[in-house]
């Protein structure tokens, strides 16, 4: 019954909750962009306005970059389960500019096959996933005059920007940040009629490896033959890294790599994962990656080698017949639960070095890394958030794999003893990170009100 | 006797050739940048104006590109040898500007271990070369009123930038340009006491390649496992072009390869060639290419496969998680005498497309191609030459290779039936195409004293 008149409340305010979303989504909140610096205050201030306004005791935390968002809301009380809900203010740039339809921080409804959909920058990633959480707080506290379980809000500002000081500030207010749950709307849906709870995350190693030889570059008429060539030997490293079944040369990579539990391998069968179609999207028509694996394990539940950036020498119009002094990459591992990521760049770090020659030196440095993650399916949490779902759609939601990495799940995990149920509900149309990033607005409708069964459900009503 | 007064001549006049020269290199005459377009006129209608001033009947051909100086001199008549003397006035772009201690623009003599050298953009490639020849025109004019031979000199303004439109101007004035040798000074020495005639140079066939895969960039979370990575492929095929031995592997590549003539060979290996001391100064210590073969026959005598440039995917600092669209790379492969360019190229077409797998498209496109030259070292002009050089440094000249290619050697000879004599007066350490180019004051003084030599020979004086 209380959960059903805050639903009620919702479907009568939908108007302005979309008003509240488009004017979020007009701040240029770009993290990576100094001039964006201002913005990014402008968004954070933004979130603590509207979590003072449901009763939060809301501030913003300053950090050598962004500033953090926290608030806490007591609900009903001490007894009350505890939330932690965690999000991100700052978007993507939204470059190249020219490939959007409209413009990226003036977001515009549009009509899709799936009906309208909203259209902006961090209209999905992560402002419409953010704001799908505070209206449904919003419309509890509107409704019941409080929340019906006790809320922590943490929303940073530097996700887009590998969130550098996250875990220091994770770890100073360990305190005020423990909770039962931390829930992250920042994951996708299996398909628009099917909502998904994802369980499995990649982790990542990202390395940047530069190859120099010759103190200069060198005229490669003059000097072909017997100067050392980086790029030659940059491409001979990387060229090895991958094998022609797919499997990663690492020594020891795949060490500590389980088979998936047969119960999650049946289930992700079910879903009828169509790969062809998938890669169909993308212009491709058949898989890359580990030969006779199912395509979901490939890309839930299986590591890979990407090399993400290479560069050196001559990269403008014509011919230049130069030998560089150097040529770099870049390049990142995708992991699963068991690997270790230090391991992983200490194996490449070997794989490399045996592979220079005289004269050759290769400097190797880390971007970031986050182990692989595997949540218990069974938590209450889970549970909670299946039932839910089931609810607001009529069927039952999906427990998926994601083959990116949400670091702050692990450094919760790690730093809080905090597991987190990933509820998120983008498709893999949104254009996440590209021009004319886009939030059905059927998710977000749903989503919105599947947050609000999930605050009802877990308070026991 | 009459090369003895132009000798005297040129000593006393030394000081205005420098002020010709200096006037020369001040004028910015950069080819690959629009920019200095009507520097670049204004370096043609110099030299025009250089050959008016000694009695030839020059002027300026206008070309697509940047013009292309032709003079005539009838000497004493048609009976009389005729050489023609090619060079060009281009040069290579100065920057980066940062690194020049001075402005390359701005000519200055400093003090070097071999005595004062002249600094500048194109003080040794090729303006402080060509002025070598011109000064000892000059000098046989003034002393004589004419020249002791028939003289074509041909001076274009593409060679920086491949010579666009040099062989359909050669083409169209074969005529005009025919006669009994070609003289290039655009080589070296072998060292600063040793004078050189080049006789072997290596071609070139060089090809940029393009690989693609899906439509657009992808999130390599995502996609990775799935999805084919271009750069990935990319480094497979180019990692292996060349084998752990220095062998190039594409099919057929060293067909028609002759090892070195023996009397060549053994003219090579007396120069006692330092290879540790040729890598010392780049900085390396053990040479790379092929196992098991001489250094100066790595450098000048066997071909090579040199990535020259390569790219892909993210390059900014930090990290970004995609996997490119697509990856590129040129490719130059050092020729020699007996390989075909073209079936170089088609075989490193074949090469690629076995290699691609299911979704994997490259483009190759040539930007150049020349065979490699061996010119025969007995013919009437390399005497000439070798004797010339041995009066004026009081020891013999060597006959040498290079590793670079010269194009229009092979384009006079195929175009126009006419052998190249090369006679060059450059060192390795000259800076050529880098900040800071030098011409050792000792190298110009010599070499225009053995062009004034030269005239005076093939005239029987």
């Amino acid at each position: 019954m209380q959960t059903q008149a805050v639903l009620d409340h919702i479907e009568a305010t939908l108007d302005t909750a979309r008003e509240r979303w488009f004017s979020y989504l007009r701040i240029p909140s770009v993290s990576a962009q100094p001039a964006h610096a201002a913005d990014c205050n402008a968004a954070a201030a933004w979130v603590r306005d509207q979590l003072a306004s449901m009763g939060f005791d809301a501030a913003l935390h300053a950090t050598p970059g962004h500033p953090i968002v926290l608030g806490h809301h007591p609900g009903p009380g001490q007894h009350a389960p505890h939330l932690l809900f965690y999000g991100h203010y700052d978007v993507q740039p939204a470059e190249p500019l020219e490939l959007w339809a409209s413009p990226p921080f003036e977001p515009v409804l549009t009509e899709g096959p799936h009906g309208p959909r909203v259209v902006a920058r961090g209209a999905v990633d992560d402002k419409g996933q953010v704001m799908m959480w505070l209206e449904a707080l919003r419309a509890w506290h509107a409704v019941h005059g409080t929340l019906p379980v006790r809320v922590t809000a943490l929303v940073e500002g530097e996700e887009e920007v590998s969130s550098p000081n996250l875990e220091p500030f994770l770890t100073a207010h360990r305190d005020q940040l423990r909770a039962d749950v931390a829930v992250i709307s920042d994951t996708g849906m299996w398909d628009i009629d099917t909502p998904a709870i994802t369980t499995r995350l990649r982790g990542i190693a990202y390395v940047e490896l530069v190859v120099t030889a010759a103190q200069r570059d060198l005229h490669s008429g003059l000097f072909g033959g017997s100067a050392l060539n980086p790029i030659n030997l940059l491409t001979r490293i990387l060229g090895d890294l991958v094998d022609a079944e797919g499997r990663v040369q690492l020594p020891g990579f795949y060490d500590g790599v389980a088979e998936l539990p047969s119960a999650l391998a049946s289930e992700w069968a079910g879903l009828g994962f169509d790969e062809a179609a998938f890669l169909g999207g993308i212009g491709l028509s058949a898989p890359s990656g580990e030969r006779g694996r199912p395509g979901l394990e490939r890309l839930w539940a299986r590591p890979t080698a990407d090399v993400n950036g290479i560069w050196g020498g001559y990269q403008g119009p014509g011919s230049k017949t130069v030998i560089a002094a150097e040529a770099g990459a870049k390049v990142s591992f995708r992991l699963v639960p068991g690997q270790d990521p230090a391991a992983v760049v200490e194996s490449f770090r070997a794989f490399v070095n045996t592979r220079l020659p005289t004269d050759a030196r290769a400097t190797i440095e880390t971007h970031g890394t986050a182990p692989g993650i595997e949540i218990a399916s069974h938590s209450r949490f889970i549970q909670a958030g299946r039932d839910v779902l089931a609810d607001e759609y009529g069927r039952p939601a999906v427990l998926i794999g994601s083959g990116g990495s949400i670091p702050v799940v692990e450094s919760m995990r790690r730093l809080l003893g905090m597991d987190s149920l990933l509820m998120g509900f983008g498709l893999d149309d949104d254009q996440v990170h590209s021009p004319n990033e886009k939030f059905e607005w059927r998710c977000f409708h749903k989503g919105l009100r599947s947050h609000a069964r999930l605050l009802g459900k877990l308070a026991g009503h």
